[in-house]
């Protein structure tokens, strides 16, 4: 099992942009995974592969799982609206068992190309609400994958599901983000972006990333269409 | 959260069919899900919703991930053979993270539904040496299915992840699927069937099956093409 080998899950966004030049800064030979799962804002998946471009990911791929089949989301029914302010709870783009689909698929690519790593950019200070987020759903993964898998059961791997940015703010992520080189201005975090990648200005994700940069003291490179 | 409904992961083969059919006994409204993972044996999601409809399934549904993108395993990439004798260790036929991949998916679904049971048809006795088919596994996904989820987060539910036939032999799940009123003639089983769902006698999966009816005293209802 090589070691120097990760799974980045790529998005396309500001978080996980960051969480790849961290792999990257750590010296493992990155190979980015997006997933389309049927997400409205389809920019995403652009950006996705101009930032594991950007960032020197040795391979890009995207998977894709219809999740509009399951629904139960504003991410993936078309029918339900996306929200333009805070709601208490966990919010409609929730998109149920989305970072377990994730990380499965990650997990598969990992054993195939024998990758220690799998990295995502979950974090659990400045984030939506999600479930999925938090430290104690990394943790029943990482001891999931163990066991679910071929080097798990001949012992010839552990695998380590890296969070890095887990208990950071979303101005700390920013920061980081610039010190490791990312160019935000090619990360699409929009939940509703349009075809060119810019930005509603109203969302949960687009407030979340517009007060990050704020809280950093750095000029916002969004491109909004409203 | 309606403890009456359950997802259960519908394959087209003898056990998964066994499994629906226990999940019907138990008087659970049954939600069959079948996965397309770009498996070469494509007469497997025929067969499966054939068994969703014999044995009373609310509702069946494919969902398609293209793990072919993935590789490493004879299923999924047609440049690896599907062996014809048995082989020490985990075999080739291993789909990596295969189940953790499904029963993600599964999650997604019954966190929609409302249903609090998902029904997976793995054994640990006469199967194929799958790391993702023994009990450590199962318990394992179900902690991480009960952090990832609204529900486990709101603790308005217990997901239960059910695999009915783990302590099973292949001759007990015949033997129990036929008490159930299981037609196993509709049911295919084998890695390299043809399009018309006949099987080729020779792969691991054909080999426990015949196995078992024979153990079991039962005639065996297979169609072989060769």
């Amino acid at each position: 099992m090589t070691s120097d080998r990760a799974v980045i899950l790529v998005s396309g966004g500001l978080d996980s942009a960051t969480t790849l030049a961290i792999a990257r800064s750590q010296g493992v030979d990155g190979y980015a995974l997006s997933v389309d799962y049927g997400q409205r804002h389809r920019a995403e998946l652009v950006a996705a592969a101009r930032v594991a471009r950007a960032l020197g990911a040795i391979e890009h791929r995207v998977i894709r799982v219809d999740l509009s089949g399951i629904g139960g989301s504003a991410l993936t029914d078309a029918n339900i609206a996306v929200p333009e302010s805070s709601q208490p709870g966990i919010p409609i783009t929730y998109v149920p068992a989305r970072n377990t689909i994730m990380l499965s698929l990650a997990l598969g690519w990992a054993e195939v190309l024998d990758a220690s790593q799998i990295f995502i950019g979950v974090n659990a200070v400045d984030y939506s609400g999600y479930p999925d987020c938090r430290p104690a759903f990394v943790n029943a993964f990482e001891q999931t994958a163990n066991l679910a898998t071929r080097s798990g059961v001949e012992g010839t791997t552990h695998f380590r599901i890296r969070a890095p940015l887990i208990d950071l703010t979303k101005a700390q992520i920013i920061q980081r983000g610039l010190e490791l080189g990312v160019d935000f201005g090619i990360t699409v975090s929009c939940y509703q972006a349009d075809e060119e990648g810019r930005a509603c200005r109203h969302c949960d994700a687009c407030r979340l990333r517009y007060e990050g940069f704020a809280a950093a003291g750095i000029a916002d490179p969004t491109r909004y269409f409203r």
